[in-house]
Order: C-alpha cells, then sequence, then structure tokens
C-alpha cells in the first residue's frame, strides 16, 4: 500500500525548527506519510509569491497529494482556515489568497479585483471549524503545526472533509498582476526572481509566436529573438541578455553565466514588454 | 507496518552534503526508516542553543522516535557518545549538555551549575562504547555518521540500548538561564531570535497573568499588555514592539511587519523584565 | 518490502521550487519511493565541486540507491543525459563531467585532460534518448524535472537501462587537479570549503605518515604535526591553525573555534604543500 503524500509550501525558512516539527505533529497523527518540501522559502508572508509558485507546481505532483500551504500573515485573526479539494490536489491553507494561483486554473475569467471569489463546479472547499482534528493547546501564532497540518493528517486517514467544518462556496481571492495586451506588444511583470537571478515575468510563453523578430524590452534594454535554452548564441540581446521560455511556464529573461537580476538592478514588480516586431 | 522514524538536529547546515550522508548511512543500515530533518541549523557548536530548542520541540513527536541530536564542539575528545531512553523519545548525542533540555522535563528542581546530573528514575541512559554498531572506520571529525546515525538505525532495527554500551546514571547537564522572580517582577532574557527576528525569552508563558496592564520591559522600551496574535492592534508598545505568548510556549517580543531583533538591535542573551504593573 | 531509495544532488539551491517540484514528479511516476537530498547547494554551475562531492559521498549510500544528479550549465545543448550502472548505485545525470569522481574510483589511471573516457569492465552506461521514459513537454532548461528525474523513478519499478537509450562505452570525464610529488613534499590544493570555513584538500588522508613531524604548509602559515580532533592542542600551527585528515577522506585545514577560510582568506584553488620533514 502507497504511504499518502503531504507537500509542505510555506515561509518559515530552514533556519528554526519550525518546518521540522510539523512533520512531527504529521506523524504522530499518520506514522504512514510520506512528507515533502515543495519549499519553505517563499519570501516571508509574500502571499502573493506563494500563490504564484504553488499555482505552478503542484501540477507536477500526484492527484491525491495533499498540501499543506502556510504563508500566513493573519495567523490569529477571523481569517478562516480552510480546506480545498480540487481534481489535483488537496490543500489545507490560511484563506487569505494563497490558494489564488490554484483556484485560477479552473476559473473562467480571473477576477481583478482581491475579494471572494465563487469556487466552479470543479472544486469544493471546507471551513475548517471543528477543533476534533487540531492539536491542542492550539496556539495564537502557528496553525501550521496546530490546525494546518493535523487537518492534513486526518485526512490522509480517511476522515471526509465534511466532518472537519462547513461547506464554503468562496474563496478569498487575490489576482496576480495580468500582462496587458496593445496592439502588436503585451507588456507584464516581473513576478518573481529564482536563484540563480533569472526573472520570470508573468507573460505566458506558450501565448508568444515562435520567430526570431519578436523584441522583449526591459528596463531600456532590448533583446530580439528568444533563445532556446541559456546558451543559446543566436539571440543575445543587449547587456548579453537573453529571453527564453522557461521552465515555470513563463517567459524569463536571464544573463548566461550571470544574474540577470544582478544586471539589471530588476526585481518583482518590473515591466517587461513583447513587441511583435515585423522587423 | 510503520517505518521507524530518525530525526535529526545538528548544526551541520544545509550548505554542504554532512546532512545529507547521514542519511545514506542510515539507510544502508535499515532502508525501511522514515528520516525527518528536526533542523540542521543550530547556530553553529551553540550546544545551549540545540538543547533548548530539541527540550521544546521533541515533544511534538511521536513517543517511538529515535532523535540523532549532533551540536559536537567536541567530536574526537573523550566527551561520550550516549544513548538517552524517555518517555518521549530515544536520543543519540554527545553527552556535552545537548540533551539538557530534554532532561530537564523530568528533573524535579533545575541544576544550576555545568556537570553531571543524576537521572530520574523515568529516563535511562548508556554509554555508547561497542563499535559493532559504528561505521568503520570511525572518523575523528564525523561523529554524526559514523556512530550517532548508525546506532540510531541499530536501534531501529531492534538491537537493544544495553548491547551498545554500558549503562550510566548521570548525563552532563547544561544549565540554561532561569528566569528570576523578584516581588511583582520576573527578570528573564531572550533565549533564541527566529527567522523573522522575533525575540524568544526563557520566560514561560503559561505563568504569566492574563491581564491587560502586564508591563513588559526590554533594551529601554516598555510594552503594556500581551497581544493574542501578531495583528492584535490593542497592545502594541513603544517603537511598536509588542509581547506575547509564543509557539515555543515562552513570552516573545516581536514587531509586527517586521523584525523585533532587528529594531531593537537586540539579540539572545538581552534581559527582558516584566512587570505586574497594577496601573 | 522495501521502497527504492533516489538521491539527489544538485545546484537548485533550497530558495527556489525547483527541488520539491522534482520530488512531486518522482512520486507521480512512483509513489513508493524514498526521496534523500544529499545536497542541493553545489555551487552554482560548478561541476568539479558536485563531482567531488558525489565521488566521496555516494559511497555512504546503499548500492542499490538511484542517484539523480544535476549541475548542468548546458542544459538544452547536445551534452548527453546518461545513465550510469556501478557497482555502488546508479546514476543518471547531464554527461559533462559531473560523474568524473565517481567514475574515478574505478580507473587504473586517471585522465589528466578533459574529454572522453573509456568506461572500465565495472560499469556501464546508457546515452537517454527513448523520450517515453520524461516527462511532455519537456522544458529547454529544466531537464532535472523532465528527464533525469523521470527515468530514475522509471528505473525504480523496473525499467531496464537499454530500454532507456542506446549503450555507450565513455563518458566525458573532467579531471579534478591532483597533488604532485617530488622529493619529501606533495603539493595539492584546497578543492572545496565547507560551511564551518574548514578547508579540504586533494591529499588523500591515507597516504600521509602518522608522525608528528610532517609540515603543512598554505599561504605561507606552517604547521607541524596532525591533530586527530578539532581539539587536539599538540599540533597548533602559526595562526592557530591545525591540520587533520577529514572526514571526507581528505587532509583539511581548519581553525579551531574559527573558521580557516576566513582566517587565511583562502579558498578553492589555495595551494597547499605538505613537506615530510626529519625535523
Amino acid at each position: 500500500m502507497t504511504s499518502p503524500i503531504v507537500v509542505f509550501t510555506t515561509d518559515f525558512g530552514l533556519s528554526d525548527a519550525y518546518a521540522g516539527v510539523m512533520k512531527g505533529v504529521a506523524l504522530g497523527i499518520n506514522p504512514n506519510l510520506r512528507l515533502i518540501d515543495l519549499t519553505h522559502q517563499i519570501l516571508p508572508q509574500n502571499v502573493a509569491q506563494g500563490s504564484f509558485l504553488l499555482g505552478i507546481n503542484h501540477l507536477f505532483f500526484p492527484d491525491d497529494a495533499i498540501h499543506v500551504a502556510v504563508v500566513d500573515p493573519g495567523v490569529g485573526t477571523d481569517r478562516r482556515p480552510v480546506l480545498l479539494t480540487t481534481p489535483c490536489g488537496t490543500f489545507v491553507s490560511p484563506d487569505n489568497g494563497l490558494l489564488s494561483g490554484v483556484v485560477d486554473r479552473y476559473l473562467e475569467s480571473v477576477p481583478e479585483s482581491t475579494g471572494p471569489v465563487a469556487l466552479p463546479s470543479e472544486l469544493s472547499a471546507v471551513h475548517l471549524t471543528n477543533p476534533d482534528y487540531w492539536r491542542h493547546p492550539v496556539s495564537h501564532t502557528f496553525h501550521g503545526r496546530d490546525i494546518f497540518t493535523p487537518v492534513a493528517a486526518h485526512l490522509s486517514l480517511g476522515v471526509a472533509p465534511r466532518d472537519m467544518g462547513e461547506p464554503i462556496d468562496h474563496l478569498y481571492y487575490l489576482p496576480l498582476p495580468q500582462p496587458v495586451s496593445q496592439g502588436d506588444a503585451i507588456t507584464g511583470q516581473v513576478i518573481y526572481q529564482d536563484v540563480y537571478g533569472n526573472l520570470v515575468t508573468n507573460i505566458p510563453a506558450d501565448n508568444l509566436p515562435d520567430v526570431e523578430l519578436v523584441d522583449v524590452r526591459i528596463k531600456g534594454r532590448s533583446i530580439v529573438g528568444l533563445s532556446r535554452t541559456f546558451n543559446d548564441s543566436r539571440h543575445v540581446g543587449e547587456d548579453g541578455l537573453i529571453a527564453l521560455a522557461g521552465s515555470h511556464g513563463y517567459l524569463e529573461v536571464a544573463l548566461p553565466n550571470g544574474s540577470a537580476a544582478d544586471s539589471l538592478a530588476g526585481s518583482e514588480g518590473e515591466a517587461v514588454t513583447v513587441v511583435y516586431s515585423s522587423g
């Protein structure tokens, strides 16, 4: 029999024992769990970044994975703890927008403003109100340990979501900035900077024309043509920068053998424009 | 059948392969182990910090967990390798005070000075002297890999502690600073600074009066009243600081949306006084 | 039944979700896997460091472990993805020299120049060309997720290497600098600096005479005699430095209670000479 999988995505970092102690709690409830870290290095309290990375990466995990997602600046306040069931994973999380990147995939149109969004029919959610499935005493500052992880572990034992709280039909939605098309151009922005200094934008890579003349502009630099790899020397732009379809599925700006983020002194929020130049 | 759990707490960091290679050794002895990191980021050679974090966090793990705890500035010297059996976990570790925070829980009174402490009846310990359960050749500088982890793995296979060495009735004890009560005040100190810059003190949170008038003083700042969460705006003290019962079970000083450690330029050792003000 | 073990050695770091998402892909193919991190902190794109650490540390893992090793500056180019079978582990990796430290162990003599090396009879390798065992679409920049991890997971299910590609009899070899003997001296270099600031050289520790008179020289400092541990005060050299046989199996230069790297302002590449002084 296969062990159930619990996947952690948090901003707890690895310097403290916060990530580790959640695993102790999980194994105390279900010693048969397989515990995986997606990452504990979401930028502190950056719900939007967590939403972006979870939205992309949960698709690479098995459909029966249980995700514990905790970026929770409002811990202890009246933001709701929730459980979301999707065709690709179950999520236990604060209802603060962290699941927006997951919910996105099922929405016909993406809400433009922050606030409750109605769940489409493929998704169902529960407001976690039943303390029978929590660890006690519940601290006011660490629900990852005392609520979210215990709920995930009980879920892995077969407890039904409806026994853990009341069904709800809306979740709190936090829109990510969306790229805007105008004429022959799309303008988006850098949404994530990875450890190599690659700048990941919010411009989907599969929307890009597969041509050599597309012109990617960032901070006054122009990069004509998309590279296929970090080693593709055919389309090196100003300052040695290249643009390519990255592994997240979005346009990236990179500096081969260097850091585009350092070179450009650019980071999250930087505008990026793609012009379908005719030459 | 459930896999035995081995939990690692070390100061090895994650930049090197030291933490990873211990897992290879463990699985070579018992391929069925479930290996968990509590943390590898104890401050280098800081036995007191390791003792504090292990003392708190081992309580969240299953009682049958086997803890490999290695903060070992004396590796290769005559400090003893030991195995400690408790009602809540078994510990394999150097006998340098690292287990003081665990032993503490069972002592009637906490020793004030460094040195051997007699084990209470709930605990039993063994001096690990039988090289049959070690990895050979034993390096002089990495007993985590060559002694502690192999012993934990053999223990998980059912080897009895008494086959691994000689019973001992004392362990080396390293007292943590204790808070001092005087009149209507308790004075303790910051004992740990977490990644968010929260300052965790050694003043137990469950001793604190549940009143709004308690006055927490640190580095000349006063914070009147305890907050319930990081978002509780009723009791914000000087410089925006708050005090609250933290998830470790001790009083914490925090700066909402910021770092109290940075703001106060304060860290481990800083004095904190709690005054039960009558208004 | 024991779960197959997959061990990751990469330069992906832990700040992003790159390491985590590979585990999702692995478990999607074989949910029964035991996933271990040797390290994700190889210096970015430093194939030589990865080769050194993997060459040493894979020997501590079970022989049936499957290693996914990815330090891959040439991802997406024509460097080959390969699978190497050895008596001590199977390796899935780019063919860029990263496996040199593993292959080394089986060679009669170590090649002095970069390029293809013929595999000795104990080893066999396959050029991974069968996309049936990859994840699709294959990104051009993240073969760890889309090729190497899926291949390892399929291998764990019993797929034969020969079904995954064509047998090859050479791998790309990247020589590490070798120490040079001259008269009564060996000159090597620092090949790795660990998190404590210990300087690990390429001078094998078991070649060193077990005498008290050996003279280790680095950056103008002299250390006479080898220490047994970091606490051995008999052989402290200039500036408080000591030399000892480290846990990697090589001579190390260390500063007790400090960082030799900081003290010497020395790092990878620094020359180290051992003189068998006669007094």
